[in-house]
């Protein structure tokens, strides 16, 4: 007889599948946990299965067999993701948004828990087949959206500082020319922070000619590392050539006009 | 009939309990949602209930009333913190952490979602009862926690910087003394970031002297809020007189020694 009615079982679950997003948990272990048999938990599974693709939240992948195993594979919806960007960008294209000289002010999108988990959710959607070892990004806003990605991959963050810490031992530096403005920049990485051979997807909150993202290349190839995909949350559509090609954006941002207030933002920027 | 049967229900309201931390769901919500009436409702909170408080992450607390409702209130018990933190303590006493100046590397720890994940819970009990509105850090290393523990409280996050950028348009600039060095360095935080008379709690990963939660906590006066109250993750034993009082660290740093390698820490710092 097992210690936890059904329905209680399978709230616990989902719950380690939330928890664990891309790891496999092996049937033996629920089987173990709940003092239930596998075709007990194969059935859970199923349930549990159906319930995250109602909620919109990807699915339950399960491999039964002998040595099988279930993980939860995050994935949003086309129409979902539509919805979420339509709202971020009709917060974004607020008018008192427009700081001097034609910046976009959106840290408080970027930190707020519940619009960065969705934004995670959409770049771990696309790149849950990557195998991602590390999510990479610059410091400081680029880091809540990595953290998020990274949690729905099950992988880690690396983060590059723009200067080298004393308090953080040595470090990888090198320099890049920012692309708007053309100035020298450096980045710099730990030493230990990524082991090579390992696979890197790129993640930022901001792109206009792609500067830091070509710094964030350069520095994956320092490290021997395999650069598996670049994700930003908004690009600008000037200019058009930008420092790195194959890169992914949800949103495009094609006008800022500091005097009558407009901004003009388009949902799949590219 | 529901569109649903009670597991799949449960599962998915345990997916929305997760998602909206310390957010009230009316009871008519569920009712709606999953056409069924709210006798069936509250034995579904019942079972959620204690399927959260067997997994060890806090309740679901029900009002049953006209205007009733129900919320995910987290909370981790003492024993599974005391589980945690005595692995995190083993992993940071590994002498290959130890840096040249007898610093201690450990963001591989911090950028790690799975870690955090653990550390925003950790956090977000002891608040949770406090209303915070902001979850206030300093870029780069208090970031993930401040995420984490922002996503359990239902608020969000804003982050001081350490010069002001020009994208950032118009900023609140104090000076502050760093405890152990004796510098004068100084944080900024955007005009927009922080509503007067809210409730702000300060979370940091490391605190030496106190000097930049001293800071966080000047600058949180400085826009008319309420501080209420200040979360390390790591404290040091020297100096034993910090610049804030009144504050929750998890471990104490007690020793680093760059020749033999000995690094001790205890848990439970203050």
């Amino acid at each position: 007889m097992s210690k936890f009615k059904r329905s209680q079982r399978i709230a616990m679950m989902v719950m380690e599948f939330l928890f664990s997003a891309n790891k496999n948990f092996s049937l033996n272990y629920f089987c173990e946990k709940y003092d239930v048999a596998k075709s007990s938990v194969s059935e859970d599974l199923q349930k549990i299965n159906k319930s995250f693709q109602e909620q919109g939240l990807g699915m339950i992948v399960s491999n039964i067999g002998a040595s099988g195993g279930a993980y939860f594979k995050p994935s949003i919806s086309k129409s979902e993701t539509q919805k979420f960007l339509e709202t971020l960008k009709n917060k974004l294209q607020s008018k008192e948004r427009i700081l001097p000289g034609g910046y976009l002010y959106y840290s408080d999108l970027i930190f707020n828990p519940k619009i960065t988990n969705y934004l995670g959710l959409i770049f771990a959607s696309r790149y849950i087949d990557e195998e991602i070892d590390y999510v990479l990004t610059m410091e400081t806003k680029g880091i809540p959206i990595a953290m998020a990605t990274a949690n729905y991959l099950n992988s880690e963050v690396v983060v590059a500082r723009r200067e080298s810490k004393v308090t953080e031992g040595a470090v990888v530096t090198i320099n890049y020319v920012t692309g708007s403005t053309r100035r020298i920049q450096s980045m710099s990485l730990n030493k230990r922070s990524m082991q090579p051979g390992k696979r890197v997807l790129i993640i930022d909150d901001f792109m206009k000619a792609g500067g830091s993202a070509k710094g964030l290349y350069e520095l994956t190839k320092e490290f021997n590392c395999i650069i598996a995909g670049i994700g930003v949350v908004i690009d600008t559509e000037i200019p058009q050539q930008k420092m790195v090609d194959n890169y992914f954006s949800l949103l495009k941002l094609k006008k800022v006009n500091e005097i009558t207030g407009e901004i003009e933002i388009e949902i799949g920027g590219k």
